[in-house]
């Protein structure tokens, strides 16, 4: 059911410069360095359950689709909180899914889905309530299969690197078990500190306490913290990681004097503090990040602006990640300059910036990242990881920013079996968009090959540190 | 003047298939759910006043633009408010609009005039001063036939249902009379509460007073306010209403207390209430009617983010809609919390969401309405109502909310002659938009084919309840 | 290396009516009613140093995407503030520009400079490290002949009248020995009085200063300040020019009494005024040159919300306009009502908006534009200056304000060779737009034709006042 020219611009000209262009990066391995995959599928190896737990359950832009047609995420199979009843018939989740697969039409979820389907389960018509049984049993024969298990999939996905995203309260075990196993793949975490940078989270006060625990530092003391970052993230990075990760409402960022962090410290840990003294002490971790990565090289990544559990009913019920967490406006220019303004040209200092925010993209990030050195834009995010969307990504900042202060692409996914999708559709739409260039005389064919082959493989690759990679 | 494929993509594959859609929905029956038209004109049947009165001088669109190059309101027969004179003339201000007529090219009043000049009146050139008054002369003749009555209208566009707006104080005697009478058209009111939810709006005061007239209940309370809203909305329903709407400048919403509301009341009685006061009040208002349509089913609209009458020049010397109402910055994801945390997971609502700031539809809109099930996006409103509008609309909106988040198109005119005018291009430039995923292989023919009809027909019937329509 | 189909659509029929639009005006003169070239040049008719000091070192697009990719503003010969070394080797700046010439891919500055050396310097392939030193060779080779010279340029570009933008302190002695000269070149001044308007600039009070011994007022008090205002724009008109220019950091109008701006101007002096105070200073001060341009028919251009000197290292290590100034929100229709409610519908004024922040092009600028006679939209500015970005600007404002609320093109650089260059592009991109308005049948050829006249020449001469040229 995929034709060969998916996403591709229709016009004749064009259509044939995007499959040449194409041509020359469709094999390139995937470099994955940012994603949500679960490090436990790498080291234990295991089967994966069935096709609704694999393919549907836990994949809130599947789910939050089907809640806003009035169909609740109990009828979906997620796990109450509350005790209350759920479907855990998997055979029943897909055939839903499938009878409602009309509402995906052309969203990305539509293409990842075919191209899974398609591709690593040999099914070839788009689903439909009439064939959601025979679909079923067809990918749970092969989920039993030996070529199924993850390290298989990862080897057949052509994957280079993965790195998961990773709480730095985690112990990294399933990353160690992976790395002292024969297994060749690499498997990497990612340095995510946020349970001990939000207040806003729950248990926040318990993981400051753990968070002590684990590094042997007195986390109760503002010194104390930094220390426990410091001696954390060297035990990411002997496990692999080259990066950091930062998922907070907002992009600010602080410079308070030692003194007044001392004084925010207690307050937050006092459980004290005002939305603003919480703000603020988000933005000061931030600071601190990028000074802990001038010493370290990791990479930082932030993520800002989702209103994370905007329904309090979903949260109560379901907890988080369940598809309502929603955009809202980011402003990168004032909110980054605290920390610009002291660190903004050190040399060993890589941010990449996220947004879901597309009015930032001309106005802030493109200007941003065109100018600082330490900034990069990360690609399409989340909502706008989507043919149309990647393709407003670039029209908007390419001509401030160029491709080369942006970083390739990111799968930012959970759903591993859709991997090769995303990056399919990923590799496809930049093509389209570089062969429009070309056939309007604005690139030339052989400058575009040698872009296409850096959006789709080294600027990740490069900007990641994996570059000691084959 | 009217090409066949205007508004379709050029590239010969796309149009073919933008043609092959637009074949299956062309004569589809119109459904109008949300506009401006006078229910007078339906209950009286009287003929047109003269192509001016018609065509030019109600024309918010139009009469902007000319004032915009320095031709003041009354030279294009808007009534002055204090007594200064005004034109008069239908022929001059015609003449004057023909002139003038280039300063609209590229904009959607020349398609929908150039569309309503031929199909309507048959004019088979674009105005120019040169045949202005012959067609001055070609509409009169025309509007003085039977066959340009408003009910002989109606029916020539083949229309389905027409929805007007209407005040809640409005005595509905219009809609009334064409219940009663023998005419088979369907002409429903819309509950409009404007005049007594928002205390900017002159006459309030005197507004909250006749409205407990009307109803019999005691709008000096509260909890009469309610019960009259309660009240009015039935005798709404039983006139055929099956929608309100609610035009506030912003989209706030909010969640007092029963007492913080009888307070706040008490203060918007007494006019002493703060500019924060009379938003909350708004905004609490919003909350209550939402909780009404739970109740009584009455899907609910809100066009919030209009800054109403800007010109205090204008609005003084000319009134209301007027052409000086200018968009601002809406921020949903805050606004809409208070009402979506009460109200959000109701089975029985139906809010639909319109736009004047487009940030929102990637950013905020379609998040929202791909989340919660009483969410609805409204098509593209006003200013956006054009052909690159509604494609950025789609642009914007289709990969995260798909197409039955939407609810199909509003044609939102008092200008009832370019009512097909506007189906029309909405219809094609969806043809265009479901063309283009054809051709990209985004979407198959056969699926497209049923988006089409649902977007021109089926979702406006389903969302509004007009499903009881032959 | 420019193929002369470049910017225009793909798709056969609409390239063809691409191309004959862009017949019928590419050979129509240049006018340049803003921009940040030196009058001296045209005084003195010296020759242009060399190829960096010339193309490469003066342009903050260029130092700002190099410095984005680690390269300090010293190696590319920007002189340091504190004495520090910086690269004088202009051989060695071209040599580093011709290394990263792929940074530049897919944006303005790599169209501009390919156009500049093959139709300015007869260099035919696009610049990279094996051809940096003949190129180098052969611009300066020209450089040094009679033909390079400014005036010789100025005319073999086609200008019809170039301006020029000087601060309100300039003794216009450039201007005057050009006015003086035999030569026919057209080059006048423009009035730009942000040194005494915008407290935040450095110097401000001895500007004040200043500017009171320049016009014989005293400035010292409010009165006096307009006075001297009042008298400085005649010096400027008697000079030639027809408008202002105003680069606030908002777009903030203020509408106080006499007294108010009597005491706010008594804190500004005194320094003592707050942040709010010196923002209502700049607001009210926008007023107050609305008030003069009534008087004196001078039009005002509006550029804010730019957030100067992000940096605070490179404003510090070398000053201003260094790249490092990236855009932020605007908020034109709040910020601009004080000022229209008092002069919105004055015959004799005429304001142009310009803006980075796309999106209030659709819900503000193209709105107030097509309402308010007094105000019109600037061409697409700075970072939207581009390709897509022009695509943009015409997609978003066009349907709602039309063609004849815009003012034809602005090249806004310091960069004089780029001219042709910029125009050529601006001409090409408009000969897209309107291409593919005729492919679609939204707007008929001969129409076409005419707009594509008016943007390219005879909307900037009618609305900078040029009409009187030959």
């Amino acid at each position: 059911m995929l034709n060969e020219n998916r996403f591709f611009p229709v016009e004749a000209t064009t259509r044939a410069i995007a499959q040449r262009l194409f041509h020359e990066i469709e094999a390139l391995p995937l470099i994955c360095p940012h994603g949500h995959t679960d490090p436990s599928w790498f080291s234990g190896n295991a089967p994966f359950a069935d096709p609704a737990q694999l393919l549907i359950v836990p994949d809130h832009y599947i789910v939050r689709m089907m809640v806003s047609q009035g169909i609740p995420h109990s009828a979906m199979g997620v796990p109450t909180l509350d005790g209350a009843a759920f479907e855990m018939d998997s055979r029943k989740i897909w055939r839903l899914f499938a009878e409602n697969y009309t509402l995906f039409r052309s969203t990305p979820v539509r293409h990842w889905m075919d191209y899974t389907l398609e591709n690593q389960f040999g099914i070839e018509a788009p689903l439909r309530p009439e064939i959601a049984d025979a679909a079923y049993d067809q990918i749970s024969e092969k989920l039993n299969q030996e070529a199924y298990r993850p390290r298989a999939l990862y080897e057949a996905f052509n994957i280079e690197v993965l790195a998961t995203t990773d709480s730095c309260l985690d112990d990294l075990a399933h990353h160690k078990s992976i790395a002292e196993s024969s297994w060749s793949g690499r498997v990497v975490p990612t340095y995510r500190p946020d349970a001990v940078t939000n207040p806003d989270i729950s248990g926040f006060v318990e993981n400051i306490e753990r968070f002590g625990e684990i590094t042997g530092e007195n986390t109760a003391t503002w010194d104390g913290l930094l220390r426990a970052h410091q001696k954390r993230r060297q035990d990411f990075i002997k496990a692999g990681a080259t990066a950091t990760d930062h998922g907070h409402p907002s992009a600010t960022t602080c410079d308070l004097t030692q003194q007044a962090c001392r004084d925010l410290y207690a307050e937050i840990l006092a459980q004290t503090a005002t939305e603003d003294q919480k703000e603020m002490f988000r933005g000061q971790m931030l600071t601190e990040m990028a000074r802990l990565s001038v010493e370290d090289g990791l990479v930082m990544q932030i993520h800002p602006g989702s209103d994370r559990n905007h329904s309090p009913h979903v949260f109560k019920r379901y907890g988080s990640d369940k598809g309502f967490d929603i955009p809202k406006r980011v402003n990168f220019v004032e909110a980054l300059k605290p920390l610009l303004n002291i660190l903004g040209h050190e040399k060993n200092l890589s941010i990449i910036l996220f947004t879901l925010d597309e009015s930032t993209y001309a106005r802030e990030l493109a200007p941003l990242a065109a100018a600082y050195p330490c900034l990069k834009l990360g690609p399409a995010w989340w909502f706008s990881d989507s043919p149309d969307g990647m393709m407003r990504y670039r029209n908007l900042t390419t001509e401030t920013a160029g491709y080369y202060n942006t970083v390739g692409f990111n799968d930012d996914t959970r759903a591993f079996p859709s991997i090769p999708a995303r990056h399919d559709m990923a590799r496809r739409v930049d093509c389209a968009f570089l062969a429009t260039q070309v056939a309007e005389h604005r690139l030339l064919e052989d400058e575009a090959v040698e872009v296409a082959i850096d959006l789709a493989y080294r600027l990740a690759k490069r900007t990641y540190g994996y570059e000691d990679l084959a």
